[in-house]
Order: structure tokens, then C-alpha cells, then sequence
């Protein structure tokens, strides 16, 4: 018979799986029991505060859906997501980084030629948007699949209007044989993640504000190369220092250039202002 | 702005909580992010085992509603609450120690007289209860609170009916004047605690059972005194070092006697076989 205590408590949960059949599994349970129970003891935790922890997760769980993955965002905003983005995407120096997927990517974005309009009628300033895929040897890498979405100019992706019957501000196309691409689409804003639920209530209880900085979603894959998921920052955004998910790098941030009227990037004569951004994406050469 | 990467992202993380108002939450959220992403950096968690970490988080989540309650059972199965528990309830050796509540605690037991019936009907072979309530010095302690809950013949609660319009095997008495308690209710079996959602599926995973040695809750309190919550279970009962919620305690086992038919401790004969169980609680004096 088992006489548990504070301290012996540990070793009898670790004891009671140490015939876990995978050996992965019972590393991971073994390293999540052992972190658990440290943080209780650290902090001496009351029987109070456990059940305010069980009630969080709770509505947490509760308040996600279909639509809805208050998880990720508790994650996101806890610094989890970029720290497991990080370690599982090390690579050289001269790559472009790795950030958070987030949780507003689709897989069915709909395909667009290059010059194409990414937006499809979502809100916004006009924005032209160019760049190139290279590998590290800067060689072009042709037909790279290059997925950008986006929010529109009230901060909100099309998945979380309750009404639209197609994707827009998500497209998919593919780069030229020099490595390059272009579309228009609508400048993004900066704005909050969802707030309205327990991770928004955890945000202000910590006096943070829910905010991100305006980006780009890139997803960009090409045989031979590693996948690249990442975001790219505008240089002048007040809120690069306080991305409440932690997904800024410096080398992700660029010039997004407004223009007044005039001739845009496609040629045409435009009677209100325009912004263009250009980057550059730098692949990974496959794992072996 | 911001240039984070798997080492600095954890002071980021704490720093953006810096101005959190009450010290206590900055203590405990400090401590769950660094544990947390302590945990992820010693595994090398990958973005798959993320993935699926946030998938059983959810499933755990729409598990839970007003008649399940998947956190605490994933909390109990992995001795966070055994831990929590210890830690709480400190006190001198000669008490009586604590257990954890569990998921099967109502707030609403029907009033007993001393020498009443628990079961109100549920199934079992008959039980005989009896002991006393006593304070460090020997003291007894008069018009104690008195709660018992248990399991009935089919290791299950009432609560897990569908179709009960009455609580049953729970109730709720006083001690008498001199410290002593006595009912009469079904003897309680071992049985698995829920495995029909993702918790089970963990404990499967983990090569561990569900099972539960068979006890009775108590919660006892008075005034002056520490309220106290245990259980007590049965010195024979093979599932003592294997309970799945790490509950057991050397000092709450104790000889559950099985009688032949004849005269039962209420005086009356008996046709069937039944048990009786005797236990005297000391309780802690009240924390100034």
C-alpha cells in the first residue's frame, strides 16, 4: 500500500506509467509530470487557485469550435507556439525565419495567377506586393507554391465573418521561372486577437494588450526545400514590440512604401494613395 | 522591435506580464511560463506533439460539462491533486490526513439521523458504520458535520444515473455529544473512474488502469476545527497501490469486516451477510 506525500507523490505518478508501451509518449509525460508538479510546489498552489485553473481551462475548452481554437491563442499568447516554432525550424543564418502559422490559415485559398488580385473585394488600402523565392545560393527557385493571407482593414480574416459564402484576402500561386512573384491585394492593419473570451480575460488580468502588429501570412514550399511558414512586419508599426503572440523577428520586418495618387506597380493611374512592399524569401535546403 | 529566438523568447514572455497588478497572479503565471516552456525546450517538443497536445486539451475541454468534469480527472490522474491537497492541508501527525475530494461531491445530501440508512436504495450488501470525531487531545467534538459519499454494489455514484430524481448513497449527519457517529449503507466496491473520454484514452496510452480501490468520502467539519476532506478505504483490497488518482494514504485504511448472517449492530437479525467498518477522525485544530 502506497503512503503518498507531498514529496513522494512525484515519483509514485512517474512509477505508475513506467510500462508506457512508446517511448516518446512516456519521455513527454514524464517531462509534463515532473514540470507540473514542480510548479505547484514553487509556488505552494491552494486548493483555491487549482479550481480557478480548472475553471480557466474549462471555458477555454468551452470556448472552442469549428471556428473558434482559444488553445492555440492560449498558447500563442503564452509564448509556446513561437518557442516550438523556433526549435523546430533552425536553420542558416541566411534563410529567411520561421514564425507562428497563427490561427486564421485555410487549406483551400483559392489559386491566382501572378499579378492577380488577392484580395477579391476584402476592405482596404490598395497594396502591390512583390518579391522572389531564392535558395542560399541565391539561386531562383522556380514554381515555389506561395500561400498569403491576410486581414483586411478592420483587422479581421474572412473566417470570421459569420456570412461570406467565399474565401477572400487568402490566395495560392506559384513564382516564375526567375523565382519571382507579384499580386495586389489591400494594405493589413494591425490589430487584436480574439479578446472576447478567457484568453482575453487572461490578457488584462495581466495588464497586456491583445494587439498585433499589421503582416503578411507566407506559406511557401518547393521540392528540395524545407516549408517555410512565416510573417512578414511593417518597419514603422508602434506595435512591433508588444506582438501579443510573439511572432516579430527583426529580419521579417521591411519598408511597406505608400505612394500618392499615380502610376501604380501594374501600370495603371490610380486616384488614391497605394503602398508597395518587396521581399525576398530564402529557403532552406531539404533536411535529409 | 523585437528580434526573439528559442532562448529569449521566455524573458519576452515575462516581461510582457511585468506590469501585472496583483503580485500573486504574476507569481503564478511566471511560474507556469517558465515550467511550461522549460518543458518544451527539455523535450524538443515538435510542432506535431504540440499539435496533438492542443487537440487532447480540446477534446478534454468538450469533454467537461455540468455532470463531467474531464480537468479534474486529468488533474487527479496525473497527482496534481493529490499534491495540491498535501500541501494544504499541513497538520500535526496524530490527525487525521487528508484526500482528495474528487469529481462525485454534491452540495445538496439529504439530513440523517444517527443510525440511519445512506443507500436510500442503492445497491449493495449491507454496511455498518461507526466511530467518532475527536480532537488532537482526545477531546470529542459535538454536532460535527458529517458528510459521506460513496459507490454503490456497480462502482457507480448517483450522479451517474440518468434517471435518479432523488440523491442516494450521499447524506449528510451530525456527531452526537460525545464526539461519536454511526449509519447503516451499502458496502462500497472498486471501480474505474471515467475512461470513456480522453483521459481514459491517456491512461490507456500510459499501459496504466482506471481503477479505483473501494473507499467512502468523507467532509467533515466543525467549529474551531480544519474542515477536513478524506476517504477510507478497505486493508484487503488488492487495487490499494494502483489507485488511479493516487488517493490512497497508509493511515485511512482500515479492516472492513465481513459477518455472517445473525445480529447486526443495530440489534436487528440478518438473513444476509454484511460488513462493518469503524473509524475515528482526529481533527486539526483551526489555523489562526
Amino acid at each position: 500500500m502506497k503512503n503518498l506525500d507531498e514529496l513522494s507523490i512525484t515519483d509514485a505518478v512517474l512509477q505508475s506509467h513506467a510500462g508506457t508501451p512508446d517511448s516518446r509518449t512516456k519521455e513527454l509525460v514524464d517531462s509534463v509530470v515532473t514540470h507540473l508538479h514542480a510548479f505547484a510546489r514553487e509556488v505552494s498552489l491552494t486548493e483555491n487557485e487549482w479550481l480557478a485553473a480548472i475553471r480557466f481551462l474549462t471555458a477555454v475548452g468551452h470556448k472552442t469550435d469549428d471556428r473558434r481554437q482559444e488553445f492555440i491563442l492560449l498558447s500563442d499568447t503564452l509564448g509556446l507556439s513561437s518557442l516550438v516554432t523556433a526549435m523546430s525550424n533552425r536553420k542558416p543564418e541566411e534563410c529567411t525565419e520561421s514564425t507562428v502559422l497563427g490561427p486564421f490559415f485555410l487549406t483551400d485559398a483559392p489559386a491566382l495567377s501572378n499579378g492577380g488580385d488577392v484580395a477579391q473585394g476584402a476592405p482596404g488600402e490598395l497594396c502591390f506586393v512583390s518579391g522572389s523565392v531564392r535558395g542560399v545560393h541565391g539561386e531562383p527557385v522556380a514554381g515555389a507554391r506561395i500561400e498569403v493571407w491576410q486581414a483586411d482593414e478592420d483587422g479581421l480574416y474572412d473566417v470570421q465573418y459569420e456570412d461570406l459564402d467565399a474565401p477572400r484576402a487568402r490566395a495560392v500561386l506559384l513564382s516564375e521561372p526567375d523565382g519571382s512573384f507579384e499580386f495586389r491585394t489591400i494594405v493589413p492593419r494591425p490589430y487584436p486577437v480574439p479578446y472576447d473570451g478567457p484568453v482575453g480575460e487572461m490578457l488584462k488580468t495581466l495588464g497586456r494588450r491583445p494587439v498585433r502588429p499589421a503582416h503578411l501570412h507566407f506559406m511557401i514550399s518547393a521540392q528540395a526545400y524545407e516549408p517555410l511558414i512565416t510573417q512578414i512586419f511593417r518597419k514603422d508599426d508602434p506595435n512591433l514590440r508588444s506582438d501579443a503572440v510573439f511572432g516579430v523577428r527583426s529580419s521579417l520586418v521591411c519598408e511597406w512604401t505608400r505612394h500618392t495618387a499615380g502610376i501604380a506597380p501594374d501600370g495603371s493611374q490610380r486616384e488614391t494613395p497605394f503602398t508597395t512592399i518587396a521581399f525576398d524569401f530564402v529557403l532552406a535546403p531539404v533536411r535529409i
